[in-house]
């Protein structure tokens, strides 16, 4: 018998198995002084509606169930404004803590220890670490400009023996790609002949510059056998600092997911719910979007300059927050990070999205969060770039 | 290759053996027309300081962290009015989405699917759901009056080849007990010396009614080799609906537990924490506990009475929010229920806090919670009652 030390401390398979996130590592960078970030994922401070979300504080303080116990799906009023968001019922609505959770929730609810999860070759990080934390394990589906590829996937469905594939469709992290309508169609046909059931994560959907994207994968499955979940957040459209999301679910897994979220934490914050309601319910959601809609295209198209400018293969994208850039050719990626950041700028390497250590090229890429700073931030960040590619060319 | 079908649906392990929760179940009993519920663990709505929580609400609006993301383990400020409330340090704390998301976030943490944690008898339900969740079974441990037993727990140990031990040892839910100071002095050291970690779930600390219950196990941990992970919440003694709990953990384990919480929600919402904070800032707390213990205390004294009248055998409690009384001898337990719930009134039944199927007499328990109801109330549900004993017995 011994004592309890560092080495013998019970810790599960799982804890151990936990990767460190690869972008909150780059928060001591983005705290230096005078450091202009370009690799966060946060929507800028101007883009929430402080006037709006202060009323919403006041409504919110009247409302009884700001404080109690409510039930473990969300209040049933929020859910039915979260429905009427993408013309749903309420029933399909379950509320989650940030869609962070709903990843966590669904990953939970569908897959056993071992099993594989089908997940784009370059993701959000944080879905890596759920995985992990579940013991399941990510198949990499090969991408191009246009999102995942149908072509061969019917083969990794086979190869990885995947019940469930996990991706972005629509303004992707980190590739801000959009699955045109077609390919989300031929998409949901596979899947649904192939038994695979797919997780939609879709917190930028609101995001669009010029005309709406296509419609979601939950959407379109209404009229379709395949099943979606989809998950969706008042992160990027409302605040992040409610946490507040929402899953889509089909009434089938609904309880399931219901129980799950009950183990996890009974219920998410009755305050940041009924928060969230008063918002939703004052009528300036509609028009506010459409002012952050114009100020981060705006942001977009001064950081895409400034990245070109740079030397930057930066293609446009047409709504959400991020560009994924090619680094300038014979350029070593290291070297222009340490660069970049010794002028005074950060952006998010590549290979902090990889589904896999297999991912071809992606070190010569980089997330760029056009969200975040002003115009003039960008243009002193992006000629900071400048001069860090300048100093790693020569 | 087949469509998906609701038989084939993906479904892991964990979600098929998530059990119902029990007192959940009462839920639409609760609900009816005129009927007055002792079943629930609610805190009293007379037991929230909605002046206080409105002027917290007012000071949260001017708080940029109230909205934006905010680091996993919760914002300083918060983690650190926390720490003061025990004596701790910062480092100590880490916010939770309720202390229902310690237990998960523990159990997953510590344990691997398969392995086994010792809990008490009779336990809060929603701790088996998460043990299900996470594919751990429970070993249940003898208790009296005073709490888990500690002859025999060695036994329990070697036979269950458990690492970690759950319980409640103050104002216990269901049982109301306290473990006694020389028990938990004795419990520690056991724990200690055959490597136990204990999970000290304490929601319940602050409501105590005469004289404060003895230091925690996490408290009396620090002189003694022993490990303890202690759960707290702001659900009992501010307000269930924020969702706003606290871990106390050993500094070896911090890191692995923000890193499972940062998987599974990020963050605890930013909008509760920082009514949280203003809250505990504001100067009320202490005020208004001791406003809600002799709130508390008189309930306790009332529902008592009137069980004793109606033939239940309910010994005091010291603080807390609950009486685990005997039914009347020679009464059949269903019987019982269901003509209380004719009478219009509503209690748990002991079998809904059963570790295992395999615990003794349980069935001959019920839970009352006294916290829930005005003295009003509370007088009518005991006559409620006691012409139901009587209708059982006739």
């Amino acid at each position: 018998m011994t004592n309890i030390t560092h080495s013998t401390m019970p810790l599960s398979r799982s804890a151990k198995a936990l990767p460190k996130n690869p972008l909150r590592a780059l928060y001591p960078l983005a705290a230096r002084d005078g450091m202009i970030s370009l690799a966060n994922g946060h929507p800028s401070p101007d883009a929430c509606d402080h006037t709006g979300l202060q009323d919403a504080l006041k409504t919110a303080a009247a409302d009884p169930m700001t404080w109690r116990y409510g039930p473990t799906a969300g209040d049933p009023r929020l859910r039915s404004a979260l429905a009427d968001i993408s013309g749903d019922q309420q029933d399909s609505v379950v509320v989650t803590s940030g869609a962070q959770q709903g990843i966590d929730l669904t990953i939970r609810t569908l897959c056993n220890a071992g099993d594989t999860v089908l997940v784009p070759e370059a993701l959000y990080p944080a879905t890596l670490s759920v995985m992990a934390a579940c013991n399941v394990s990510a198949y990499a589906v090969p991408e191009d400009v246009g999102g995942i590829c149908i072509n061969g996937l019917d083969k990794a469905i086979w190869d990885s023996n995947a019940r469930v594939l996990y991706l972005t469709p629509t303004f992707g992290n980190p590739t801000g790609s959009v699955l045109s309508e077609d390919r989300r169609a031929a998409l949901l046909a596979l899947c649904a002949r192939m038994g695979v059931l797919i997780i939609e994560d879709d917190p930028y959907r609101d995001l669009w510059f010029e005309a709406p994207p296509p419609p979601s994968l939950w959407e379109m499955s209404k009229s379709n056998d395949a099943r979606v979940i989809a998950l969706r957040s008042c992160s990027k459209s409302i605040a992040p600092g409610l946490r507040i999301g929402w899953m889509l679910t089909p009434q089938e897994i609904t309880p399931h997911l219901v129980a799950m979220k009950q183990a996890s934490d009974l219920q998410s914050s009755g305050t940041a719910q009924m928060v969230a309601l008063a918002y939703l319910s004052s009528g300036r959601f509609s028009g506010w979007l459409a002012t952050v809609r114009a100020l981060y295209q705006a942001r977009h198209d001064a950081l895409q300059k400034g990245l070109v400018a740079a030397g930057f293969d930066a293609p446009a994208v047409t709504g959400g927050m991020f560009f994924w850039a090619r680094l300038p050719e014979h350029i070593d990626p290291a070297c222009l990070f340490e660069a970049t950041v010794a002028q005074g700028a950060l952006y998010a390497p590549g290979e902090a999205f990889a589904a896999c250590s297999q991912v071809n090229d992606i070190t010569r890429y980089a997330r760029f969060c056009f969200a975040s700073n002003s115009l003039e931030k960008i243009s002193q960040a992006t000629d900071r770039l400048a001069d860090a590619v300048h100093l790693s060319t020569t």
